[in-house]
């Protein structure tokens, strides 16, 4: 009987347009051994997320583009199988950063111990992970909505988009959602609340949203890009306040090759005829001044029942690279999570 | 010997594309007669500017549209020839808004009187006016220079755009101006005194301007559009600002009828890649809060010298619609004045 192994995904080519799964590849390698001041991590749930297609392909990015062969990088809940680290114990469940992969080793430094007691240790990838911190510092430091004002945000019943929504009702807004079909708007509001939901896939999408927006736009939260933009830009109120926090309908294209009608001409004049505001962010730039404000205060709105959340769990890492093409197509349901260990 | 007159432009039709003579019409109409509570104003200069083809053009923008038929807007220097308010004499230089004629009533509510010891009248119209304060409000509110950082302008020889950069040069940022042509090349760095300056009309324009800026670029003061955003956005730097007051190189198409390729898919990448802020603005948003701020320091630049200035005079009202659409197309050298009456 062959010694336990590491069941890994490395980046087996740079996907052109789509990812396939022929851009992932299976390895097995030895269960690392930690070192003095190392643990072992065993992992059991993996975050799948939009950026991570950024960080495949070789595109100036944010962060450097992960190299053929490199482990995909990736959020996890992990579990400390062997600690050889004084602060940390063995059975500790731990926010990391293990990548596709079974086990790693870490140091510590990159380690968040979880409180069960709060919410499931999943949620750290999602509605109290980096998902819902974009949506918190994306409201906080760009959008900014005031009471009354219309807020809208796309993929409104993903990660983000659900917790955006949420915190900008919380917050005093009036807010629309934009998802794609029935079932999901459906989610969107009846279980989380949004004052009211377009469906993006409708002919008339354009025109529903406009009526779903009599007083328009004063936040349009952005992370979807595409046909959604274009209807959403008319829309904007003087002194709009445009978050982007990601591109999803963008990520499989070759900016460079998109063809026209060009949009940018529009798009400029319109920030300038209403002095309008877009960033861009990565909510990496707000995270030491206001990651623990928002813990807190996101603990206290999921304690009240203000903040909710729903999960994709797809089970084993053998799922995770199609689990991962589906979500860029928008086939995940809530927080696409792979599970690979309870 | 029939009785003067008062000539006066107006719209005739409204431009498709670039305007021509035919959009603007002459008119002679009587002297109008002050009320009590009134004085009658002898316009001196006549300020030509970009958003002025937006006012004669139906579409929606921060102001509403000029009617056919009606004179031109405008702001003026102009003497009070006779005065029926107890607040302003016969003489007095003010700035005002008597648009493209040669009277005009005003309540006094729209005038403000100007101090002849700082500079000649007509800077009332440019460095110390509604150009100088755009440029001052669009650094001090978005583009925020630190010292040491890279501020690159467009139009960089006129009204806007030759105030930015010696602002932002006296705020101790690394200033790189864009002009069209060796005259205007030369000014912006002999008598402005930017640190470099590039030429948009040379065939290798993005290289030089790359070799321009070899620490990027932080701050874009974005008045022109068109193929100098394509040449700008690869080299912004993560945190970069882009003040939008001004797409000049746009204000004759049809942002609707824009052919391909379509650039917005890699602006919107590169705005959330770098953390970009794009935040259009007019200047009227600041003008309370920090018009009395600029007129105070900006009269000091001028007195060290630091703040320099050329304008570009016509004489006679009937030049104004040659010289507007000059200014379209980017013929004028410095801030473009009408001169009715010395």
């Amino acid at each position: 009987m062959s010694a336990p192994q590491n069941l890994r995904v490395v980046l087996a080519s740079r996907p052109v347009g789509r990812p396939c799964p022929d851009d992932f590849r299976f390895e097995e390698a030895p269960i690392p051994e930690p070192a003095d001041g190392q643990v072992l991590l065993r992992v059991q749930y993996l975050s799948l997320d939009p950026y991570m297609r950024w960080r495949i392909s070789a595109a100036k990015s944010y962060a450097p583009p992960i190299e053929i062969g490199d482990v995909i990088v990736g959020g996890t809940v992990a579990r400390v199988e062997v600690s050889r680290h004084p602060d940390w114990a063995e059975g500790d469940v731990v926010l990391s950063a293990a990548g596709w992969q079974q086990y790693a080793l870490s140091d510590g430094s990159d380690l968040r111990r979880l409180d069960p007691t709060i919410a499931a240790p999943s949620t750290a990838l999602g509605v109290l992970g980096m998902p819902g911190f974009t949506a918190y510092a994306g409201l906080r430091n760009i959008g900014q909505p005031k009471p009354g004002e219309t807020v809208v945000v796309a993929a409104a019943s993903g990660a983000v988009g659900s917790v955006v929504g949420q915190i900008a009702r919380i917050q005093g807004a009036r807010v629309v959602g934009i998802a794609g079909g029935p079932e999901k708007c459906a989610f969107v509001k009846d279980e989380l609340g949004f004052d009211a939901v377009v469906d993006h896939q409708a002919p008339d999408f354009a025109q529903q949203l406009a009526q779903a927006c009599p007083d328009g736009i004063d936040v349009y939260f952005e992370n979807v890009s595409g046909h959604v933009w274009d209807a959403v830009l008319p829309l904007l109120n003087n002194f709009a306040r445009v978050p982007v926090c990601g591109l999803i309908a963008n990520y499989n294209d070759d900016p460079a090759a998109a063809s026209g009608p060009d949009r940018l001409p529009a798009t400029m004049r319109e920030i300038l005829a209403k002095s309008i505001t877009l960033r861009g962010f990565i909510q990496h730039e707000f995270v030491d001044a206001q990651q623990d404000d928002f813990l807190r205060e996101a603990a206290q709105w999921i304690k009240t029942g203000q903040l909710r959340w729903r999960e994709d769990i797809v089970d084993g890492l053998e799922q995770a690279p199609q689990a991962f093409i589906g979500l860029l197509d928008g086939k995940n349901f809530g927080k696409l999570v792979v599970r690979l260990d309870r």
